[in-house]
């Protein structure tokens, strides 16, 4: 831990250079980088590279055969200091719709203590952040004590497809202690929010055909009806029930320790709001408190993301359709897995008459946790308390899927999601997208703390 | 029955007017009269009556509110002659996909022996061979032996949304010893093919709402999904036995005569070749010869027309929809009832645990059928087996549905729809419809000789 004096010093170092922090972040957000759309991806990769040598981050960029190039950051301290390393994308969401920003997504206008960008919470602020505090450090104390490793991608926003070759073929150069990944923010109550694991994912597209073009629907009697087709097959995975009827599928299921429920136990859901939000009258089937939480966070799920059959513009059109489809996505929990998954469900479909239905893969994502009482996620956890001046809200995992599998599955090393810039109002992946200034100065506070504090346990 | 002399005089002024003949139908079909564009319907009724009247039929445009106006033509014959009645419908299908056309859709163009029109099969050829029928028969005569009357309305290819309402104002005006049909026309063998009855229908829209807004699919596992609902709420109704599982569904079925069941089995069915033409191996549940003749047009159907929820593009979109839809046509038959039918959908709904899933109807057609052993009808084969020189196929019934019921069910007169311009390439409801103008001059011969020969039984 630093002395007392340090840290004030580099806390100063930061208030005095707030403006170039801003206009820093601001100077990477004008540069768009949608992987959906490739829209400015090189502009933005130079920005980086040249904002990480500025600072004195020895930055590649590796470029990815069909995607968007990697960069990754260095920063030594010698071999037994220890290494921590950072996750982050440089890639951003589609702006869309346009009309709805009140200034240009790409300006980074900066008003009432906030900036406004497509992408400045997710993540570019929490990456800029992140590199300001490496500047902070070399400039106040010379050296940093740990060394550091940078990993910004840049296709997270359209499902990360390069990154898991990417982590196979660069294991050596990745190693670390542990991981910061991306990060969240803070809640409504300034509490920092800080994530331990994401669900896997298995998304697939269900097809069936009938007939070799739509018919009038007076021959439903005897020609097959591929929308009926998907609906009994969609029928036979899950019932009203909600358990998911695939035979095997709850097997490699591990059930959450007694350190992840208390964690759900202690974490703030404000369950009213959510449902007046939404207006909901109930949570499907009038799930409440902790066996909410407990579905959201620690069940497996089989969700239909699309339908689409025939007919379906206004009024009445009497026809018996040629084709029919659905999109699902499966969310996995600790320990299954997608490949496993997925023959299961192709002889679940035999099994059940379904043979007909096409099953088309979109891939997927393990599903990976850190224990909450791993020594590298504790001193992440403890450092935001002392930092952040509150007790973290701490999730044993996420809802959501998140490419954390490649390090922590296949590399053995310990991640957690902490030190972001969002706060509840930060509208990712929407119009109008912000970070406040104060929340992005601490987040560099909590990365310089994170840093300086780090003590490699051997 | 006209003598053989004077059937000649008919015969041959048929064949010195064929010029004439053809020339008031393409100019019939000048007249677009898209119902469903709202394009041409004044035009077309002008010509209609113009031609009526032309040929001596008394003809009154009766103005239908928020409709399309229906054309009633009368030709007086005596209180003790009689009465036939004439069902045809002005209106036409869309001509789009115009690009696939030979000739424009509202040319008329005539080439080798056929006339192509957009409607000239359906049903603007079989409504001019009745007038053409009508001045051939007063020209030759100089009266008619029974009397006529002709009801001609222009909203049937949008489903006669007003036709019910207009019958029931109209019964006295209405009233006949039997009606004709608009017909169908000859298969390819030259046989003339004769439908006794129409299969009803309930069509209706099934609507299921989740959140006020689509939301990430991390969210399933808390979230009512409105696809789930929809596709629960459809098996629940049907399964892949093809039995429709609403309670009482089957209640008020009539089971089909030995007569109807003889027609059937007496009616060509090139199964294999509908199988090559549709590119299906079998038919649904592998249904062959009587037995898929009998689901085609005995059984009561529940028919998914179109599905929609959420994301339907290409690729994946891991989103939980907010709303789902699904339009179901049920096809009813003797002596199902769509009024009472749609109160026992919405009872299974709600005792299934499916109260939330909304139904909208788009309204129904009762089934309707007349006996192949009703005097009207046995005088409609005989007349046709005489002037085609070939036995009819008759069908008990038809697959799809039609407004018939209005006449047979509530003023209880018999129906019979035949003597119809068409041939199996004839492609209506689709580009390059058309009829052979031998079938044309044909379809008239047949209706001089119904009205010449009719005699009413008392």
């Amino acid at each position: 831990m630093p002395s007392h004096r340090l840290m004030e010093r580099l806390t100063e170092y930061i208030e005095e250079n707030r403006d170039l922090f801003i206009e820093d972040l601001r100077r990477i957000c004008r540069e768009p980088s949608v992987s959906a759309q490739g829209k400015g991806i090189e502009g933005c990769v130079k920005e980086v590279n040249r904002l990480m040598s500025e600072v004195g981050i020895e930055a590649e960029t590796i470029p990815v055969e069909g995607g968007n190039p990697v960069i990754l950051g260095t920063v030594k301290a010698g071999s037994d200091a220890g290494c921590i390393g950072f996750y982050n994308h440089y890639d951003v969401q589609p702006p869309e719709p346009l009309e709805l920003w009140e200034t240009p997504p790409f300006e980074a206008d900066v008003r009432n203590g906030k900036i406004y960008a497509r992408g400045v919470s997710d993540n570019k602020g929490v990456l800029v952040a992140r590199i300001e505090a490496v500047r902070t450090i070399l400039n106040v104390m010379g050296k940093v004590p740990v060394n550091l490793k940078f990993m910004v991608e840049g296709e997270e926003e359209i499902g990360s497809p390069n990154l898991p070759s990417f982590v196979r073929e660069n294991m050596n150069r990745l190693k670390a202690d542990g991981y910061l990944w991306e990060g969240n923010g803070v809640d409504e109550k300034g509490r920092p929010i800080i994530t331990l694991g994401a669900k896997g994912i298995l998304y697939v597209e269900f097809r069936a055909r009938g007939a070799n073009r739509d018919l009038h629907s007076s021959m439903a009697p005897i020609i097959p009806n591929p929308a009926w087709r998907i609906v009994w097959a969609l029928s036979s995975m899950k019932g009203p029930d909600g358990r998911i009827r695939i035979e095997g599928w709850y097997d490699d299921v591990i059930e959450p320790t007694e350190v992840e429920l208390k964690l759900l136990e202690e974490a703030p859901f404000e369950e009213e709001m959510k449902k007046r939000e939404l207006g909901l009258r109930s949570f499907l089937n009038d799930l409440t408190g902790i066996e909410a939480l407990k579905a959201l966070y620690l069940t497996p799920t089989c969700n239909i993301c699309g339908l689409n059959s025939g007919y379906t513009g206004p009024g009445s059109k009497t026809v018996l359709p040629s084709e029919a489809m659905a999109k699902v996505d499966f969310r996995l929990v600790e320990a299954q897995r997608p490949d496993k998954l997925i023959v299961k469900l192709r002889e679940h479909l035999e099994r059940e008459g379904f043979g007909d239905v096409e099953i088309v893969s979109y891939g997927g994502y393990e599903p990976a946790k850190t224990p909450p009482d791993d020594p590298f996620v504790k001193f992440v956890i403890e450092t935001a308390e002392r930092i952040y001046k509150s007790k973290p809200v701490v999730w044993p995992t996420s809802a959501g899927t998140s490419p954390i599998y490649t390090i922590k599955n296949w590399m053995g090393i310990p991640v957690a999601s902490a030190g972001g810039v969002g706060h509840p109002g930060s509208n990712i992946h929407a119009p109008n997208e912000n970070i406040r200034i104060s929340d992005y100065l601490k987040a560099i506070r909590y990365t310089v703390a994170l840093i300086t504090s780090y003590k490699p346990s051997k």
